[in-house]
């Protein structure tokens, strides 16, 4: 047997995404929906019932894991997606290249993603790395950059915390916000201290870098200081391996879904063009998943732009590239694998409706086919055909219910 | 109001079982099928979603506990299924009456069953109470044979555990397993020599007895060793009665079911001719239960033979089971209960696919009758069909549902 699960991000919509249809309902799918008409539809909850879901803590619930038991904080998920080298004691950061103003007030934050920055990525991590902090020098910084405005952070020294406020307001014109200990012991204000000190002189060493004059004089907006949040360690869990005794690999253009998947014992693999965005190269992703099976027993597959065009609250965007999810990674996919002895399942973590351009909390649709799956009566992958589907509504788990139709599932009792 | 509970352990199955169908699909069930006409079908995740059950624990959830807090092992329903007096402290197990051939490696199990050896059970159980043993003196062992190879033992007397591993490793041809404690206390290390010399005595006992040898001398495989698993204690549950102010009774041929049964409060009622296997007598069953509900509230009748035949990969037993259970167990129970007084409702405790031969996650379907069941619009009682019931998807608790169709559950909160 083999296993692939495809989550598209923030896949699920509202009524209103696309005159009175959601996106996924108004594009063209031939592929999914065969996949209905052989297979069965659901409705998941990506947590539970009304809650609604970080991508983190809906993948973690996708896969079999309590989140409300082992999610520790984002920033762990970035930093070992972006293949840092995660210790015990280390708190790891999302961070975010941004742009702030120096004004009469202090510095004020002027664009959170520094223009979705494309190039000059070394140039910034170099400056970065050389920063010795200076009231804490025990404890060293370490960044990595990721794709575009994204990067990692860990601070590692003795004596650290993750209880700490968060670095990046999430708002544009404000001041720059004081990181605050959220805990009373010593730990979480030496964490606090050194957060607030590496953010100044992020500052420092950035905003007059040979880079971000060129972007000025480009127009273009400076990645002149790095906003950290999600403070993490290391998550403690049991492997997909040591549970199911099968061994699988993630295609992940995003450092957080790898980071997921590598935190449960998944293998990365590369793909050139996965790109985490709207132009990723599909294709590749999907000739890259069926080569996966020939070696591995499964392969979970992320694709990021349906989350995106949500988040930009562009539905013809989030519409093509459902239609070339479809046709580029779903068909390819369906025709190189053997049906016989595969199972596969097709959902998303969250919905990221158009008119609210963020995670939602409504139930994602999913879709199981393989040779074990019951059929149901449905024909057409959407949120209302799964929500008349055979497999009715329930909570997580997606990939422990893909393993259990592999027949690699666990006995609990006897 | 009086209720009716019938578990055909292993009921559910996968459509590649027969011609496309499940067992259930394709077997003649015109009594089920009427009781789906008139009431509500649905999916029960016996323990949760994507959960691979075994039989206690599923039964432990769907009588309305939840494993999680409650199972402590499967000996100790095995000892009380078996009517044995399971008193605080002992340590009670499931004991395999086995065949092992003595090697110049060792003992080597040949048997996990001994041929399912129908006959002998006094004489295996007499040499078996009479072993002392050896390094533990002061722990004493008491052993009951059930039916077939079927048995349960408890360990008696001060400082035991029950983490220590299996006797049976549940292969054949594998030299004969050294149990371990999986403490580090001294009571684990204590109760695990303690198995270890009641095995290795039960081999001195048994391979000599008369009955082993008339069984070698008929070309049968011997009973000279017993295999024990599933160590554990009396569960603290609070009793059914004590939840929801009713009493009633268990009809169940299986001494796990009976045991499960038994811990919750239910009253044993045996029945002659109830085997636990393919050939149990259910017209006997179904009249024992018809009878209960003269004199108490309830009665949880629990069929096996699906389990076995979905064991034994045989398609063809499993539907004709099903066809028998439906017109010699469900049809005499519904014409002999009062319908404007009575809640009924059928299940499985796990499905249990011909192709795979053992447990797997597939939620199983349910279907409730009685007066105060909301009809919905399914008319025959299988997988696809509780796929679209109209009580739609839920985990475990069907006894408590059942009991809340009788006005019987408590109310929580005020």
């Amino acid at each position: 047997m083999k296993a692939v699960l495809v989550v598209a991000d923030g896949l699920g919509g509202r009524p209103t995404d696309w005159s009175g249809q959601t996106c996924l309902e108004a594009a063209a799918t031939p592929h999914m929906d065969a996949l209905a008409a052989r297979g069965a539809l659901g409705l998941v909850d990506p947590i539970g019932p009304g809650v609604r879901p970080g991508s983190d803590t809906a993948h973690l619930s996708l896969l079999g894991y309590d989140p409300h038991v082992v999610y520790t904080g984002r920033g762990v998920f970035e930093c070992l997606g972006v293949d840092m080298d995660v210790r015990p004691g280390d708190i790891c950061f999302r961070a975010n290249l941004a742009t702030v103003l120096d004004t009469d007030h202090g510095l004020r934050v002027a664009d959170r993603r520094a223009g979705r920055i494309e190039t000059g990525h070394d140039e910034l991590e170099k400056a970065l790395n050389g920063i010795r902090l200076k009231r804490t020098p025990d404890i060293e910084v370490i960044f990595r950059a990721s794709t575009q405005h994204r990067g990692a952070l860990i601070l590692r020294g003795p004596g650290l915390s993750t209880h700490v406020t968060e670095a990046d307001s999430h708002r544009v014109d404000a001041l720059l916000l004081d990181v605050c200990p959220t805990d009373s012991d010593p730990a979480s204000a030496r964490t606090a201290a050194a957060i607030n000190d590496f953010t100044r002189l992020s500052y420092e060493v950035l905003h007059d870098l040979p880079l971000n004059r060129r972007r000025l004089a480009a127009g273009k907006p400076p990645a002149n200081i790095v906003l950290v949040r999600g403070a993490s360690t290391r998550p403690n869990l049991p492997s997909i391996e040591s549970i199911y005794g099968v061994r699988g690999a993630v295609i992940a253009g995003g450092a957080l879904y790898r980071g997921v998947a590598l935190t449960c014992g998944m293998k990365p693999i590369d793909v050139p063009g996965a790109t985490g965005g709207l132009d990723t190269d599909l294709m590749a992703k999907a000739r890259a998943a069926v080569g996966v099976l020939d070696r591995l027993d499964y392969v979970f597959v992320h694709v990021k732009g349906t989350d995106n065009a949500g988040h930009d609250r562009n539905a013809t965007a989030k519409l093509q590239f459902i239609e070339r999810m479809d046709a580029e990674l779903i068909g390819p996919i369906v025709s190189g694998i053997d049906h016989g002895s595969t199972h596969l399942a097709i959902t998303g973590d969250h919905t990221t409706p158009i008119d609210y351009g963020d995670h939602t909390v409504e139930p994602v649709p999913i879709v199981y086919a393989g040779p074990n799956v019951v059929c149901d009566r449905t024909s057409a992958f959407g949120e209302r055909e799964a929500g008349r589907g055979g497999l009715g509504r329930w909570s997580g788990r997606v990939l422990p219910i893909l393993f259990g139709y592999c027949n690699w599932a666990p006995k609990y009792g006897s």
